[in-house]
């Protein structure tokens, strides 16, 4: 299969040559064979043509709860405690397989129709979780949520769910859908259920997920408790060495935690909407980026967001630690874009992702900028961050294969996935 | 004219009764005149089944200059002064009223789109922009931003245009477009000729739009100059007194500002999107709130947004406060959605807008729920506020009147709006 797309504005997030105009770009299979302004010799299976849309990678969601997007709207506005222990964690308890197997087909095709073309999971049900994901033809890195003493460690339940979701992908994965380890975080596990975690990880070359640091208390308690910031605790437990550590929200973390982050190429997993509907606050992205750690965009789950419009998650990035460093130059439209690409597949492991380029997986969108709030276009790299929403998405493709496109999902029956979930009770 | 709307819910902003299912609405001629759950009689006009559709109020976006979405992304990631002296005050420079008129139309077009049925401008070129406003169907409070030292007042280009303006709307606007008088801000004025503009205003019975405490650097040179913060000096020089004050940004304002404000029953139009990327800061929007001053929501100019979506900066509104104040209950959906609406329209001076109710004005739009990001809906005003967004909007209308339905202009001429704006130098 061999895809022309010809007349299309291309966002390569290729540092060299970042823009292109009346360009070319060729699909053939999975990857991108290319990319130019003189149009490309060959044979065609189809031509699209692309005038008046823009095309760039697609977006990386590094930090999600997919399930929960049956919670949508369930409860807000309430302290984190409140929201966790009396709504949260009794929906959790009623959830089945055939729930989670619902709200995660309806939460992919949310991702899918707004321009996510890969993210980051953890939760539990990953039986469910990775069936759909599979099927719907996304990228993503899954992973079971591993929270306890880690006493009869092999015995736990979790554990032989984790072990399941790594069989099941390697098998049906087609390396688009790869399995990741998750500890729930330092407040929810004890030291030896954390340490034989991360000992699977590396046993298994697998990316460690971790929510560190989230809340203000969080941060303290552990430092009562250890007398150690969690991200200090973590590696003197060993867990950040050999697991590409992948760390959600970091609202507090110190600029020790920083360069103890750096020096075992951590990632983290910033989700400014979350941290902000929650109270948690807001982590200290500026001064992470200033010393090199490498930085990721994630919406949460849709219970504390309440979607997975990477299109906000990246203007809320792009503006607010402007407002709260109270400068203006503290980041821009471009370093945002590449938080919410490139930076996520780096965190992902996900090699020749993140760029419109010759021999990079075609992971892409087309945006269209036939629309009023896109008119005029000084600068297509500002419309798209500042200006642009999910719903400008008009086609998602990730390996090659064509996901979604005006309107229509090719891989979910979206009415059914509606359906379904409206049906729980 | 009678227009039924069938199998409706609504959100009404009625305090007493926030919210219907499967209700009836008709609208005759300019007013809501029934509002319910039984059918009422009568012969309509047209009916309308919104199953799976929300209505609610339309949104009420009180800080706007809107020609500059001529101007959006032509500038971003800078400092302030850099922003506004190399970029926007020489592009302002090159504007005519051709210009003005070209973008006015685009941006009354995005507005409309996404929700919005009124707005509180201020900017110049006011012929221009009041033609199109009118034309256009929408409700607006237009004013001519006044600015300089206010020697020969009556004489000032900007004066006699404020007057024209006066006139226009009294003549063509039928009390849908009215006119504010505008005081630029203290920095771009001298004491004579904001004292003669708020004279002005009294005289005519008009609401003062007035920029204030934008940014720490405006705050403290106010208070250098002049011994006061800008509300005291406006106080002070009687700016304030049967002027209906609606006062732009106030991210620095003090405790005794915002009583000062309170007894002059001012209003605030909190404008969090713009304050971010400028890297003004953020407004102590909570306390003003919880002593009692009327806070209202307003994108500010595309350039500083970079749209017009009321969706973004409610949400935005409705999350930032909990993160910066680490407080969940400092806000919650409805308070958001009623500041986005109601509060906006008490700010204009408009009586009987901003609920669902019979004898109110109809500005009113339906939310289509029918979408992947908006299921499940356990609660219709959280899925408004933290999920929807302005493209989810299928339907505006504003005194009645459809402006806009299922993506059909019935007042712009859409593609004409965007190809004039695309072929300005």
């Amino acid at each position: 299969m061999n895809i022309l797309f010809k007349n299309v504005r291309v966002i390569t997030m290729d540092d060299e040559m970042p823009y292109l105009e009346n360009a070319y770009v060729v699909v053939s299979d999975k990857k991108i064979s290319y990319v130019g302004t003189t149009m490309p010799e060959g044979e065609f299976s189809r031509i699209i043509d692309a005038s008046g849309k823009v095309m760039m990678p697609g977006f990386v969601n590094t930090h999600t709860h997919i399930p929960m997007t049956l919670f949508r709207g369930l409860s807000d506005d309430c302290e984190l405690s409140d929201w966790l222990f009396n709504h949260i964690f009794p929906a959790e308890d009623k959830l089945t397989g055939e729930k989670v197997l619902a709200g995660t087909k309806l939460a992919l095709a949310e991702m899918i129709a707004s321009g996510t073309t890969s993210f980051s999971d953890s939760y539990f049900f990953t039986d469910e979780i990775a069936e759909a994901t599979v099927q719907s033809g996304i990228c993503a890195n899954l992973s079971r949520s591993i929270v306890g003493n880690g006493e009869d460690f092999e015995n736990m339940p979790s554990v032989s769910e984790m072990k399941r979701l790594l069989e099941y992908v390697k098998e049906n994965g087609d390396g688009r859908v790869i399995a990741d380890i998750s500890i729930h975080a330092e407040y929810t596990t004890e030291s030896l259920c954390r340490i034989k975690t991360a000992e699977y990880a590396k046993k298994n070359n697998l990316i460690l997920q971790i929510h560190t640091s989230e809340t203000e208390a969080e941060h303290k308690n552990c430092i009562e408790k250890y007398g150690k910031t969690p991200v200090e605790l973590f590696a003197s437990e060993g867990l950040l060495e050999g697991t590409h550590p992948l760390l959600a929200h970091c609202c507090y973390i110190t600029e020790n935690d920083m360069e103890i982050l750096k020096s075992y190429d951590g990632h983290i997993a910033h989700c400014p909407m979350s941290n902000l509907k929650l109270a948690s606050g807001v982590a200290p992205v500026p001064e992470m980026m200033r010393r090199g750690v490498n930085v990721t965009l994630g919406t949460d789950g849709v219970a504390s967001n309440n979607n997975t419009d990477m299109f906000e998650e990246m203007k809320l990035f792009a503006v607010l630690h402007k407002g709260i460093e109270k400068k203006a130059t503290v980041t821009d439209a471009y370093v945002a874009l590449k938080i919410a690409t490139a930076n996520g597949n780096l965190a992902q492991g996900r090699k020749n992702c993140g760029k419109i380029a010759e021999g990079y997986f075609a992971n892409l969108i087309l945006v269209d900028f036939e629309r009023p709030h896109l008119v005029p276009c000084h600068n297509v790299i500002s419309n798209i961050v500042y200006a642009a929403k999910g719903s400008d998405v008009v086609m998602t493709m990730v390996h090659g294969r064509v996901l979604y496109e005006n309107n229509e999902f090719k891989t979910i029956d979206i009415e059914k996935a509606m359906y379904n979930v409206k049906g729980i009770k």
